[in-house]
């Protein structure tokens, strides 16, 4: 039978600017005694990543525009800090309202308020994304091969609201070391029958699982998926993100 | 340390009319010597809780209505008969494009064609979503109880795209047993911010999660999630359904 694990990987400490999430994640490992095995895929929250990267921002530093005064306005008067950061990480914006601003980060990902993060950060600190979470994710990969040996799989998570669905998933925002998309369009059924719409967010699907442990109290930002048998790749979150000319969404 | 498994549920047969569900799965958990723990999670694809009701449709023996001729025309002559099903199974047509109806369903759920399935359902049959995917999985976790003494939760599981994303993630469209959304709201974090946006779509990631030992190949319709504290509660696919006044990409 086909069985799979979804490990959380307890006792990392709290992450500081200037950290490699690398090695705390493997430190945490040694300390649970856990061994990788090669078709491991290491899931790791945003959220560290960030904080190691040093993409903390002390709002009462942050000088908002007149654009951002005049969207927090429309916006319930949202906080225009934010929403200067907002604006800074954004290359369009999507949609408002309901106090939410959906865009299009730098990176094409498409979420409210360019998915950065006011809890658990600290009053008045805000934290962005990472800068390129397909270079973290690479660098979480190399770390952890250097000091064990083993090329895990690595995805950076975060938590995205959906349309038209009620509560959020976590999804892969970035990837290294495997295909995070399986297309099967081509392929036939056992009818002779072309399966047309047929590409899995593997991913994503997997960054969902790991949330299941991660949770939001639990405090536990780094999980192992184990017995998953991965598509060989290099692998990019940008594998899954919808072409603009092939999405119903979002205005040309 | 947490640590979930997902254990596909191998050796059921292929699905008839007027089957029952629970019992086949009672079945092959007893060939493949699966004993069910209380706090065990059924995941149940939809397409043979589907064929179990009799939702398979012929296609000749759908008669396209004017408006579905039209709307045909409009999307690249896509077969009339099927947009003819797509619309008797909607409530409303969200958007249209690329050979593609968007709609919400007359349960509420907005997905592409309306659920409806061409694939491994045999040429020129058309296998419909359950009528009331909730009572499925409430029959399903009925059966269960009558033949082992224990209720898993059970989550009905169907195959959906996204906008923005590319490839599909599998979601639930109906739950019984357990409360499909954690509710964090007003909760606080460590520095006493208050979690706002925080409600967690549990039970779309646990589908999430069975699609990766399901696949589309590996014929595995049914998956048990293992080790999981899901919070109890009657459960139901509704629950994961954003209320449209909360909603920023559906025309009131």
């Amino acid at each position: 039978m086909a069985r799979l694990e979804i490990i959380a990987l307890e006792g990392l400490p709290q992450v500081q600017p200037g950290d490699s999430v690398g090695e705390l994640i493997v430190e945490a490992l040694v300390r649970a005694q856990l061994v990788l095995e090669p078709s491991d895929i290491l899931v790791v929250a945003q959220k560290i990543v960030s904080k190691a990267e040093g993409q903390m921002r002390v709002l009462n530093d942050v000088v908002p525009s007149l654009k951002a005064l005049q969207l927090s306005r429309e916006l319930e008067d949202k906080d225009p800090r934010l929403v200067e950061l907002i604006l800074q990480e954004s290359q369009r914006i999507i949609r408002t309202g309901r106090q939410t601003i959906i865009v299009e980060t730098h990176h094409g990902l498409i979420c409210a308020n360019a998915g950065i993060d006011l809890s658990n950060t600290g009053i008045d600190r805000a934290l962005l994304l990472p800068k390129d979470p397909d270079a973290s994710a690479r660098g979480v990969r190399e770390e952890v091969k250097r000091r064990t040996d083993v090329s895990p799989g690595v995805i950076i998570t975060d938590t995205f609201g959906r349309p038209w669905r009620l509560g959020t998933t976590d999804i892969a925002i970035g990837v290294a070391g495997f295909n995070p998309v399986l297309d099967y369009r081509g392929r036939k059924d056992r009818f002779g029958y072309e399966l047309r719409a047929s590409i899995t967010a593997v991913a994503d699907q997997i960054a969902g699982a790991a949330e299941l442990v991660m949770g939001k109290t639990h405090d536990v930002p780094a999980v192992i998926l184990r017995g998953y048998d991965a598509e060989p790749g290099a692998g990019s979150g940008r594998d899954l993100l919808r072409p603009i000319e092939d999405d119903l969404f979002r205005d040309r």
